[in-house]
């Protein structure tokens, strides 16, 4: 059995949930990483493996597939992971899975993401200042998006989808550390119970979570060191 | 065993695929049609079923289930249906047809959506005109999701993922016909590929495809007669 390709670049946080994914269940895999800094993802050879120029991207053994969530499905299927990542025999366990998974993609993950963009991407491309009216609205957004996780998904229960650890707390704590990156972690840190949900999710992860989020480290100690006058404007 | 519970809206897409999906399949279920115009989804009553105030919803005997890629999924699950909807056996055809259902959130659904939420809502709940930059973005994005569905997704198979229609065609088909709507169809009807698959899928939905779309072709004949004047603007 040939190994499994992995491309992915830690700046992405889709990417840093299935690295870490990887090492947490000690799946063997040949390093791709594909430098999104310098274009590497725009350039011919990556293109070539996906079309759509994202990572983070399999090749297991010729079968190429892409969209994280994909990815760790079929991981969980392929290497017949512990049903409490995804469950598979278990069909209302695995439907709520999904349902936090599906409704995160215009939620936890574009909002945070959102906010990320418009305090550090779009002021570095376009040469302009901090739009505060637009990372305002995000920040609100980002307050839905905590409150549905507390009330909606997390309720009583230790992690998100029942009493252990599941992707989808995976993908969920890999988004909202794009805030801490930018010092916004009060937005899901003011809710207590977020709070201790997302330090239990941290030690459950780690050491592979500090590993995967060494990059979001650096970027944090950065901002507040290069960013530091704009505060002022807060 | 009591019978499944649909709450749904025809006005939305998900709603549409799901309510064709029952009844493709024969599940026998119980009628609860949510009115959004009313604002039925707001009130107490549903906001208990569903917090995050959305349609489609299911309960099955007590299992309340959101979103909609997770309703369908569960569903194939629960009464075993034809693997051609969403493969079960085969894990790596699961993962393509997972690839599409990820992808889709960000691309296919929020950018058809965004076209006829442009056109129609914002300027409805704002009173103002329809702000055609914005308008024209979202097309440049819709052009890139046609592009995508044509090169990445169908290639040169009869459907989105594989030889038989699948839920990705299903989920597909409903956020494009957002476009036709509002006499946008062009965007993905320009693409000759996309047209014969879009033409493919409504005949091996049908008749459930036209019954799940009459209010769409309700808002087709309303859009034209309504808006006409400004398309001197276009």
């Amino acid at each position: 059995m040939s190994k499994l390709k992995l491309y992915y670049d830690l700046m992405s946080q889709p990417s840093r949930a299935l690295y870490m994914f990887v090492k947490l269940n000690r799946i063997p895999f040949e390093d791709k990483a594909v430098a999104l800094r310098s274009g590497e993802h725009k350039q011919e050879a990556f293109t070539k493996i996906n079309p759509v120029q994202l990572v983070p991207v399999i090749d297991d053994g010729g079968f190429v597939l892409t969209e994280s969530v994909a990815i760790i499905q079929y991981l969980c299927n392929r290497y017949d992971l512990p049903e409490h990542w995804y469950p598979r025999k278990d069909i209302k366990a695995q439907a709520k899975v999904n349902e936090y998974l599906n409704w995160q993609h215009a939620n936890t993950r574009m909002n945070c993401a959102m906010v990320f963009r418009h305090l550090v991407i779009i002021p570095r491309e376009t040469k302009k200042p901090v739009d505060w009216e637009q990372v305002n609205m995000m920040k609100k957004r980002v307050a839905f998006v905590v409150n549905h996780l507390d009330k909606t998904f997390l309720k009583e229960k230790p992690y998100l989808c029942g009493s252990e650890v599941s992707v989808a707390d995976l993908l969920c704590i890999c988004e909202l550390m794009q805030l801490n990156a930018v010092h916004e972690e009060q937005l899901y840190e003011s809710n207590p119970k977020i709070k201790a949900w997302a330090e239990r999710v941290k030690k459950r992860l780690n050491p592979e979570f500090d590993e995967a989020h060494q990059i979001v480290y650096r970027l944090r100690d950065l901002y507040k060191s290069t960013i530091a006058p704009s505060f002022a404007k807060l």
